[in-house]
């Protein structure tokens, strides 16, 4: 079954609001078989969404809608999609309720907000759950209408209510299936060489696609049948990870801050990071992770040569001697935040994210990681590529890669 | 001028990948006056491609395609541009000789990579920046087509070398001219009713639109004269900010990270941050501003209380008293970041940012937030709601809003 995704908002089209509601109902009805063979973006305009609607019903088996059912004139969603199908809008007294109890934590509000109300004519309400809008779901034209709200929170809390209709609707038919392995090989040209016999496999399409400090293989299979699929995935997934080994590092939605997470779990360790160019992004890749309290001890910032002297204790000679960016600063940095924390494992990065900050012989893009444990002192230099935000990106994945690694190493030798 | 973006990916559709050029090509575009009027997102595939293409050409002013430019076989927008357009593929020789030069990096590659060396006829090519691939411009159907490579780095550069292409073909149409007010205002419907009369002119269409922890009021102004619609958006800018005074943070695309980077810049102050639930969200947006490194003078991550205890110096009777998500415990982490890193302000936020860790009387979504400087010592409590990203996105905004304010205090008090 195939289907398109909605998203209408003038702020998505004019760049003000990056989407990441196509991404998170394709990965999610994905898990079901059900491919999005079309993401669009339109304003809050009534034409354009009745038109695009229309679109949607004519190529595929139905369409996910999300955004502009808010309170304020510019949502129209639900007068687009009433135009589109050539329905009415009915008053709904339990919506009015709703928004009754909704609004009475707030001072005051305006009549405008009843606007929520109204429904297209034969809907299968979705009542809401954190917001004020309610979405709905209806049979057009014997395709399946899913209609959301937009903030990502409501959204997906009424996605989850909306499957069992969408089940019913889709049941049955051929399926599309996806097992994605994430690697951190090095570039996508070398893993379409050590792979490409898989690549022209007839039962089975492969992909390659690239993103800062990890490019994945996915794998997707077309089939009325989940069994033969896992069958056939299973033993390309098994080929793979013999040729990539630990390159190998995460299934379909696990992100290499969960894998380490789960690592040191399942080993009871825990971690602490000292950060220079990285910001605090790899503290906040980790403690995304619901539950990574019980491993991440301490995360440093120490932007300034002061705090890695004063803070994490890296001796001045080094700071002066070899730079703050250098592998001997990476290891004192290790050193020093595994010593305050009393973390088992210390893990360091410092390096320059660029635009400006480069120096004699140390280029913008320049990466040391260093890693403490028991057992292990180390230091990796990096020279990556791109814009501030990829290095920052980069050096962050391959931190948590050397952490993954050691906990791997360590756990064979166990 | 309209026109459409298409990316191109079978990982985008698939949900693996979070599509982001949409919205830098939106917002860029945006500053020159012209208007996306649709985003589209299409799997690797030939035909989806071409069919996609003529659509957009068969209703705006022409289009920008990213994606599906590289070495690996399911890299086929080349031969989908050419299919739509029933144009030949060329093989490039100048695009050989800098792959050749590209690759000589690599240990070894194969003779695949060479695909990129082909380019529609007719075509004005893109040189390649810091990637493999070249994008290209052309004119078909008197329309505008760019293709650009899918990695944002690449995508980015490129897109700045096409912008004298596609100025010159667009040039002294109608423009679409956008101003943006990011506010930290509480509701859209208290905003929408604040700005009721402003809201129905019928000479700038104005649009509210919210995400976590900012509410955004967009202007819009369809002209063919920049002046008459900056003497409209100044003259509605000033009414609006008349009314919500402070509460207006930035305008476009600035950041209230980098409204506090600029605020400290300009009083020369020193910021440090201590964070608990938002485990290095904060830092990481301060320091996603190039030259952060002058203000940012430490990030602590005290997720765990020993953390907190033990370098930031919180009482442990304070901790054990009243909890570690408390006004006092904000209270004492601002003061300890503060000493520790001698920066002039310290600011700390500790909360439960869910979904588990919820105790008596503090749900998930309570935050405190703290500051402290020289003349202010202050904390503020938050109940804020939704899963765990969005408590954390809205923490880090009503902290970084807590050091805004105080330096709009100081620079008036001074």
């Amino acid at each position: 079954m195939s289907y398109w995704i909605i998203t209408v908002g003038t702020e998505l089209v004019t760049g003000l609001t990056l989407d990441t509601n196509s991404q998170h109902i394709s990965e999610r009805l994905g898990k079901e078989g059900f491919f999005c063979s079309r993401q669009v973006s339109v304003p809050d305009d009534v034409a354009a969404i009745a038109e695009v609607l229309n679109e949607a019903l004519a190529s595929c088996d139905g369409t996910i809608i999300t955004g502009g059912l808010g309170p304020t004139s510019d949502d129209v969603t639900r007068e687009g999609v009433a135009e589109g199908l050539g329905l009415k809008l009915i008053f709904k007294d339990d919506l009015k309720a709703y928004l009754d109890r909704w609004y009475s934590r707030f001072e005051s509000f305006q009549d405008i907000v009843y606007r929520q109300a109204y429904l297209p004519e034969g809907t299968v309400e979705i009542p809401p759950t954190t917001g004020s809008a309610a979405g709905f779901c209806l049979d057009a034209k014997g395709k399946v209408v899913i209609v959301l709200p937009g903030p990502p929170g409501e959204m997906s809390a009424m996605l989850e209510s909306a499957m069992p209709f969408i089940r019913a609707r889709w049941a049955g038919g051929e399926s599309y299936f996806i097992r994605t392995l994430k690697t951190t090989a090095k570039s996508e040209s070398w893993l379409e060489t050590t792979l490409r016999d898989i690549m022209v496999r007839e039962d089975v399409d492969v992909g390659i696609l690239a993103k800062p400090g990890e490019i994945s293989v996915q794998l997707r299979v077309r089939s009325d049948g989940k069994e033969a699929v896992d069958r056939i995935m299973n033993e390309v997934e098994k080929e793979i990870r013999s040729r990539l080994g630990r390159l190998v590092f995460a299934l379909d939605d696990e992100t290499l801050a969960e894998v380490v997470g789960r690592l040191l779990c399942s080993q009871q360790m825990t971690l602490a990071v000292a950060e220079s160019c990285t910001g605090g992004l790899i503290s906040k890749l980790l403690t995304d992770v619901p539950g990574s309290s019980a491993y991440v001890k301490l995360g440093v910032v120490s932007y300034s040569d002061d705090a890695k002297i004063n803070l994490l204790r890296v001796s001045p000679h080094v700071v002066k001697g070899y730079g703050a960016v250098s592998e001997e600063s990476a290891l004192e940095m290790a050193s020093g935040i595994r010593r305050i924390s009393s973390a088992d494992i210390g893990v360091s990065v410092t390096g320059i994210a660029g635009p400006g900050g480069q120096r004699a012989r140390k280029p913008v893009g320049l990466v040391y990681v260093g890693l403490e444990a028991e057992d292990r002192r180390d230091a990796w230099e990096y020279n990556l590529s791109g814009p501030r935000w990829v290095v920052r990106a980069r050096a962050s994945q391959v931190a948590l890669d050397a952490v993954r690694n050691y906990l791997l190493d360590r756990a064979g030798a166990l």
